[in-house]
C-alpha cells in the first residue's frame, strides 16, 4: 500500500484524554480514533492488525473443529429472563432500548442465552453432539468507567467459541483441546513466553474457570505465577486448598500484574437446563447438554501488545501481526532513489510481500523516519540517494534496531 | 468442510412466521437462524456467503482508492446534533440507550456524521485529500416493520464508503468511478445483468441521487427502465423534466418492482460546513470538503440473490458467492463408495476447490441429494456403489440439473 493514499496522520503530542500507553501510541500512530471513553474506530493500520489476529485464532478454532457463525446485536429480553440475567441488579453493563412497538430490547454484552437458545434448532438426538461454535462479535457493555484506552471497552471484539458435549467426560476432553488451542494462539501472537494459564474463580457453574493471564502492568488482574511451571492462580481464589489442587507451593509464587487475554468456563448443564437444551441419548433418555465457553478479547490483545512492546519511540509489533510486514521509506527527491524505490516496492509486491511504501513527497526525512518508528513495522527498509550510489538498501530491524546494507535481491530474501 | 462437523440442520417445513422466499429457503437450508423480525443470525454457511460479497465489494473498493476502516457503532449525540440529525423527528429509526453517567448514546444506523467529524482528525491541506474510506458494518435501525427476511433487517450488513473531495469536479471524477466499481461489483456478484442504474431522489443536498436497483418482485421500489440503454427513474422522480434530463423516453419505459441493493449520494459541502470538516487549499485559503457517499447492502444482496435465483427446490448460488463450490455426496454405507468419496475429497481440497462433503452415516440418499439442492451449491458430485462401478462419478450442475459423468481427473479439471 502506498502511503500517499492512506488517509490517516501521525500525531508529535500525546491526547490530553488518555494515560495508558496503548491508547497514546495507537492514537499517535493513527490506528485508531477516540469517539468517547471505551469507544474507539479502528482506522486502516489498526484494522488490519485486528484482521491478522482474528485469522489466527480463527485457524486455531476451525483446527479443533469450531464452526464459525455471527449472532446479532440486538436481542431479546426473554431468553435473559430464564436464566435471569435481564435485570440490571444482576447484570449491570447491560445496553438496553425499546423496538418501534414497544417491547424491550437488548444489545449483546455476550451471548451464552441467544446461542444457546439458537442451539435449540439445531440439536436433538446425541448424533447432532459435539457442536463447537464461535463467532466474532462486537460487544457492547455499559462500563462505568473505561480508561486503559482498548485494553477495557465500551465496545470491543471478542472471539467467543461455545462448546455443546454429549457429558461431562466430553466436555472435560474439549476443554482441555481449547486451553491447548488458547496456548497455540497466544505462542502464534507472540506473547506464548509472558501468558500463563491460570486458575480462577469459576462462578456459579463450577469450582474454577481458567483464564489466560499476560503479564503487564496495565493490566487490572493481580495473579500468583510459578515461571518454572507456567502456571498460576488468580489472587481471587488464591487460598491453600487452592495451592494444593493447583500443585504449587506458596513460596515458589511470584506476584504480578497480567492482563486477562483469554478464558474458559464450564457451565455444566444448569444453563441448558434453564434455556432447555435437550437431546435424545442413544438410549432413548432425554439429556441435557453439557455447556463450556471459551473467550478471547481480540482487541485487548492488540492494546496488550501495544503495551507490552511499545517503547518511547512508538509501536512495536510481532511478525504474525503486524499491519505490513516492511516500511519501504524512500528519502529525498533524487530521480535515481525514486526509481529505485519504485522498484523495491514492486518487487516486494510480486513477491507477496506485504508493504506500506512511505511515497510522500512533502514530509522531511526525519519526519519520515520518526513516523516509521511511530508505527512499528518489523523491518523499515530505507532508500536514498546514499543508498543508491551505494547499490544497497538499508533494511533496519524495529525491534533491535540492527542495520543491514544489503542489495535488492538479498532484502527480498530476507522478508519472504 | 465435513457436512458431519456442521452443526447446522435443514428442515423441510417452512417457518411459520416468514412470507418471503428468501427467509423461507434461508432459514430451510440452515443459512439463517431468526432472533426476531427483521434480526438474524448468521450460521457458518450463511456467513461464507456474506464474507464472499463482502470481498468482491473490498476489491472493487480498493481498486478506486478506497481505504478500509471501521467505525464505532456507539455513538455521540453532540457529533447528531451539529446535523440536526438527533432528535427522532427528523430521524426516526434511531436505537438510543444512556451510558452509566447518564448521558445519552446512540447506535449507528449510519455513520455520515461520525466518520465525517472523525475526519477533520486527518485532513487540514489540500495535501491531505482527496480520501476514500469505507467500511463493513453492522447497521442498528429501528424500522416499524420489517417482514421481508434479510431484505430489510433492523439489524445489516452494509458497505458504506464515503469520499472527501477538494472541489465539486474532483468530487463528480470521484463519483463516475464509484458508479463504475458499483456495475463490476453486481457484475461479479451475477446480478450485473437484471441491476440497473437508476436516477433517484437526492434529498437535500443534490437534485438527484443514484440508485442500483435489481429487479425483483420482492423489492419495494418501483422503478421505470429502459432496458436498451440500461437506465432507470425511480417512481419517486418520474417527471417530463427527468426523462428529459436522463434523456428517456415515456413510451421506452417498463414498470418493474426492484430491490435498492446500492446507492450513490453527493452532499455538496453542507454537511463538510455542519461539521467543520475543512482544509487549507494550495492559495492558503479555508475551504470545506465536498463530500459524497456510496452505500451497498451487503446482507440484502444475499437476500435478494436467494429471492432471484431459489426455485422450489431450494437456493441457488451464483458461482462467486456460494458458501462451497461443490456439494460431494456419498449415498449407502457401501465401502468402495465411502473410499472414491474420500479420495474425491482429499483431491479436491488440495486442489484448493472449496468443497462441502456430506458424510453423514444416519442420512438416507434421498434426504442427502434433496438437503444439496436445497443448500444450492452450484455443483453437486455424487458418488456411490453405483458410480464405483462405473468408475465415474455424478456431476450436477445446481441451476439447470445437468448431470455429467466424469472420471476423477475429469471432475477436478472441471471444478479448478
Amino acid at each position: 500500500m502506498r502511503q500517499s493514499i492512506l488517509f490517516t496522520k501521525t500525531r508529535r503530542e500525546p491526547p490530553k484524554d488518555e494515560t495508558f500507553k496503548n491508547a497514546i501510541l495507537l492514537i499517535r500512530a493513527g490506528y485508531i480514533h477516540k469517539e468517547m471513553a471505551g469507544v474507539y474506530d479502528y482506522l486502516p493500520l489498526g484494522l488490519r492488525v485486528i484482521e491478522k489476529i482474528k485469522q489466527i485464532v480463527r485457524e486455531e478454532m476451525d483446527a479443533i473443529g469450531g464452526n464459525e457463525m455471527l449472532m446479532s446485536s440486538l436481542q431479546r429480553k426473554e431468553v435473559w429472563e430464564k436464566t435471569d440475567r435481564w435485570d440490571d441488579k444482576n447484570v449491570d453493563v447491560w445496553f438496553k432500548s425499546k423496538l418501534a412497538n414497544g417491547s424491550d430490547v437488548g444489545f449483546g454484552w455476550s451471548h451464552e442465552e441467544p446461542i444457546t437458545d439458537m442451539m435449540r434448532s439445531n440439536v436433538s438426538s446425541y448424533r447432532d453432539l459435539p457442536a463447537y461454535v464461535y463467532q466474532f462479535q462486537n460487544k457492547l457493555r455499559n462500563e462505568l468507567r473505561a480508561k486503559s484506552g482498548i485494553m477495557r471497552g465500551r465496545e470491543f471484539l471478542m472471539k467467543d467459541l461455545y462448546s455443546y458435549s454429549i457429558d461431562q467426560a466430553a466436555h472435560e476432553k474439549f476443554y482441555a483441546e481449547a486451553a491447548e488451542a488458547y496456548h497455540r494462539v497466544f505462542e502464534r501472537l507472540g506473547i506464548g513466553d509472558v501468558t500463563y494459564y491460570t486458575l480462577a474463580a469459576g462462578g456459579h457453574f463450577a469450582e474454577f474457570s481458567h483464564e489466560f493471564q499476560t503479564i503487564c502492568e496495565a493490566g487490572e488482574d493481580t495473579i500468583y505465577l510459578d515461571r518454572k511451571k507456567g502456571l498460576a492462580i488468580n489472587e481471587e481464589v488464591l487460598t491453600d486448598d487452592v495451592l494444593k489442587t493447583a500443585g504449587l507451593k506458596r513460596e515458589d509464587l511470584e506476584e504480578v500484574k497480567a492482563a486477562e487475554v483469554g478464558n474458559i468456563f464450564s457451565f455444566g448443564t444448569t444453563k441448558s437446563e434453564q434455556l432447555d437444551l435437550h437431546f435424545t441419548d442413544a438410549n432413548g433418555e432425554k439429556q441435557y447438554v453439557v455447556l463450556g465457553s471459551y473467550g478471547i478479547g481480540i482487541t485487548r490483545i492488540m492494546g496488550v501488545i501495544a503495551e507490552l512492546f511499545g517503547d518511547e519511540k512508538g509501536l512495536i509489533w510481532p511478525q504474525e501481526i503486524a499491519p505490513f510486514r516492511v516500511h519501504l521509506v524512500v528519502l529525498g527527491e533524487d530521480e535515481a532513489a525514486r526509481t529505485d524505490a519504485e522498484e523495491a516496492y514492486k518487487k516486494l509486491v510480486e513477491e507477496g510481500v506485504e508493504v506500506l511504501f512511505d511515497d510522500r513527497e512533502d514530509v522531511s526525512a526525519g519526519g519520515k523516519l520518526s513516523d516509521a518508528e511511530l508505527m512499528g513495522m518489523p523491518y523499515r527498509l530505507v532508500v536514498s540517494k546514499k543508498t543508491h550510489d551505494a547499490k544497497k538498501m538499508e533494511l533496519t530491524t524495529r525491534a533491535d534496531a540492527e542495520t543491514q546494507m544489503l542489495e535488492l535481491p538479498a532484502v527480498l530474501r530476507k522478508l519472504k
